[in-house]
């Protein structure tokens, strides 16, 4: 069986396990105060040109959204999201677990639109009763977002401009980054992310590490970060764990490899199943691919691979997710593409 | 430099690691729902002789400790626990953040005295004005305590004893579990620890695993427990990761010999501090030792190798505290013992 | 300036008024434990003809539908509601303040429509990944709605059995719930509530009291509600205040006849809006008149009376609310039509 | 049976009874935006001589402690408190609720010392462990306190100025703080409570309103605090009812003739004990008398008088509390003395 069904099925990159298995008898002190912790750091500085930048390691996505979230808020804001925002669906009530009430706008094929995010805020403003409702405090966006698609510069810088008119932090949840800023048509860097945003996440679960994400305060973090992040028990004792992983995958630029394999073999596949006169749901540059399957198609596919189940479309159609990532095989690629 | 730090200061033990990438190309379906996870659960039911536990994998101990006791409490109700205890120190508020008062006991090396539990609970009942007040709704203990101390069977009985009286689950916090368990003059089994307690963990973070905690509910976990650990932020997307360290963990019984390594070794480091005629702070039997330095030998200690400190004694003496591991090497146990 | 603004802007009912000056020098015990607590909720159990109900007296409306829809739901649980509803829009975040979520549903009118509620719940359980998401643990329903509208006994019959179905209480807030009961063509008594919901409040701060609303739980209230409302700041020292105030209003039918005057002075007004051609935004037969008005006419009738502003229909009209109440006098709504 | 039970057994003072009546019927603006709201602020600004104070209206006790240090708190700080502080003790856990942990230190009959305060706080921050734990974010006592005692100028000088040291906010729970500021040997007026404090309460239940206190924050009240109110359920619909008490309360000194009254009629009650030769528990000042009774001398008495239980002193004594307030009349304070 031949697996696209995210990309998160396996471990770790071997450049990531290996670093892991060489520094693993050097006894190092816990919580992140480890020599590997601050040359990931340094590094993932660097790759951000961003020298003043604040990086911190937590382990997984949902805690991270949690506590960054958390950390910026004030009891009586709220955070702005799409409604298809992984915050707002897919996190068992995390954000308002923490207190604060996610205040979701459409979207657009996942996307936040700058315009009407801007149209949502006159509008809190203008309402006379504004005092009695959850203030908008902050905007949350994920790049790629739930959908694959992504962000342009144009629209980034957009929605920053209406962040610092509002004076509310812009965060970007990056659970797939290196995905995006590796993608044909991306016009975004980690320098660019630094500028438009007040924080944001480089993900590594699922971009080749066991697990850990990397969240970057470009301007610095709020106060006591670490004990926030302790609060949400999301402080790792091992925090080696997470520094060795980051320092591997930015060494030599593995993240931005490793990305690219996924989407190459991601490009290979889209173009595979166009050929074959397939229609997407979505049209995506990044790892996942949303196709829309004839219900027998599904079936018949789903013998020979694993993916995922998006959305029923019709009575006879569904829209099913492919996604690909560091250890996707081409030969994988192309066995699939041959059974289209 | 010789490192007597604390238990979690290298990575994984060898057998651990090689497990990790052996499995690392195997695509494994996320958040614990892989064969490795299965079999490891299989593993810890079979090791507390306990077939219908439910087990879950959390990845550190203070997320550990709030997704437990969050899931288990009533909003009115308050966890009790020693005041001593990791919950009520060391954990950064995380009981408080998820809404909980801890009720502290004073403690008697670290540990809870039955009968003392149950005067505090005889008298929060008869106080008239007690539905003003935080119910006690549940006990929270260590095994081994903060002092590295145990209790007996006979005292965890009493104190199960307590909490079947009032209602009140009983939950051990195991972080250091392993230690206890192979120790001299220990006389509790998981099996025990299933019959009188009512959810416990079993440590791997200091016993030997990168990160990982198996918690344990012998009778049942509360309803939906894994959408409330994912609602805390603790659900790994690659559970792989945790179920792959428990399975090594719990083959060929590798969870036990690398307490009883570490325990062996803390035991001859014992008897080096007793030969050159040391006064300990605190008598123990598990891999943590406190030992009273007079504070000029204190500093030429630290020279040579790390240790943690506990607490200053008076003007010339500091309690500090030597922890061995699976990494521990007999001949560094040795060395220092030749430098007392 | 003749006053339409609300139904709180004055202070209580006259006779209200009276009995808290009868009872002013009577020592009373603290927190609801004196005669006239036990009088009214007596007075309420047989108004509902529900000799068993449990009835709670707490101060407003905000705090009373935060601590009872905390005290009913599990940490994992959110609350389904009309994207109307008030805890979704003007409480500002007090549900997700103590942790909850507020999952909407669209509103038709105000109200929620049992078929979309049971087509909601079908596609929850249906969803694969519904483990990861905030499971609806309650339904919220407020009568009469924002919109002053009603549901028919045969609707709230109908979402009563889908929440059965599905194991899950329904609260039905009464912050009006006089002016829905004695209007014409409502069809639903209290003893009606009783049977068809798990928990609903009649609204005493709307309906001629200073403050105050009591809480019905027609099947006994959750386990220590009294310790959950004062661990809310909603347990009133003076629980008399509350207690002598719907002893008052239930005494010889005062809440129904406060609440019939209200609804014949709005009737009387909403024949007025009707006879002089303007068109109303929704068809109320409530206390609450939601009329489009010409900008000039708006602009115009406010400087004879007050009412509320509602929202913009377009570019030249405006919708607006007028609502009447215990203390309106007919004097008033003659002045007011003579002026349309 | 005449009763010293405490000072919140009856209703209001006639003045301010009369009060609500006189302005029942005059329609005013909700959520505090009334001219009695407007007064009343300017009235208590003047008695605190402090015109740049922000004043806020809440309902109870328990309620404005959890608004006030939710407020003012960051979420990884908890609130130091006595031991004996009415938010630890009595408060069901309110302040946990809102996420925070009350960080207690020993009391000396009630009162926070000022050196062990100052001693705290350097351990606190000399503890290399610190990050690990919840910060002290502000100080929280009360005047009177839970004991009847009194702080002196200067102890709650040195206070202040521990509090300026660490810029932590220090707040007083002045739930009766009319039988403070008139009692014997007090020397702290509202203007130094104003200097001294960062916010402070002004008490009305407990000294002759039918609820609320009025919250006092000398420099300027936290962003939004209307809005953090509202989220807690504390922001009353009809503001009058407290605007239109408090204008009652500081309209010709009445809030202190109130208070006089009471610590009268406990002074000659305190002496009527003393002439008898009962010894007292703690030696107060204000309308709060706590008396060692012999166990049959209580059963006695409590055939003729309701007083309070305080706590078993030994086997055959009892301390017991005996309290005054505006409605206590002189001639059952001669009665009891006379049944001494």
């Amino acid at each position: 069986m031949i697996s696209f069904e995210s990309d998160y099925m396996e471990g770790a990159h071997e450049r990531v396990l290996a670093r892991l298995s060489e520094t693993n008898r050097e006894p190092l002190s816990g919580y992140g105060f480890d020599r590997y912790c601050e040359r990931a750091k340094e590094k993932i500085r660097e790759a951000c040109e961003c020298p003043e930048a604040d990086v911190s390691f937590l382990v997984g996505g949902t805690q991270t959204n949690q506590t960054v979230i958390a950390s910026l808020l004030r009891s009586y804001e709220g955070v702005v999201a799409a409604e298809s925002g992984h915050i707002n669906t897919h996190e068992a009530g995390a954000i308002e677990y923490a207190g604060h009430k996610v205040l979701t706008l459409p979207h657009r094929e996942g996307k936040l639109d700058p315009s009407a995010l801007s149209a949502y805020l006159e509008g809190f403003y203008a309402d006379a009763n504004h005092d009695h409702a959850v203030f908008p405090g902050m905007i949350y966006l994920s790049h790629p977002t739930e959908y694959g698609t992504l962000y342009t510069r144009e629209e980034l810088t957009a929605i920053s401009e209406v962040c610092r008119r509002y004076d509310m932090p812009l965060y970007l949840d990056g659970a797939r980054l290196g995905y995006a800023l590796v993608s044909q048509g991306n016009d975004l860097s980690l320098a660019d992310l630094c500028r438009l945003c007040d924080v944001f996440y480089i993900g590594g679960t699922k971009v080749g590490a066991l697990c850990g994400e990397a969240v970057v305060f470009p301007k610095g973090a709020p106060k006591q970060f670490m004990t926030i992040v302790k609060q949400h028990g999301a402080l790792l004792a091992k925090g080696r764990v997470l520094g060795v992983q980051f320092d591997a995958l930015f060494e030599d630029g593995l993240y931005f490899e490793i990305s690219r394999h996924a989407v190459a073999m991601a490009d290979r596949l889209r173009a595979g199943f166009r050929e074959k006169g397939y229609s997407f749901y979505v049209q995506t540059v990044t790892n996942q691919i949303f196709v829309v399957l004839e219900n027998k198609a599904m079936e018949r596919l789903s013998r020979v691979a694993r993916f995922g189940f998006w959305e029923i479309l019709d009575a006879n159609h569904t829209v099913v997710r492919f996604a690909t990532g560091w250890a996707t095989k081409e030969t994988d690629v192309e066995a699939l593409i041959s059974l289209l």
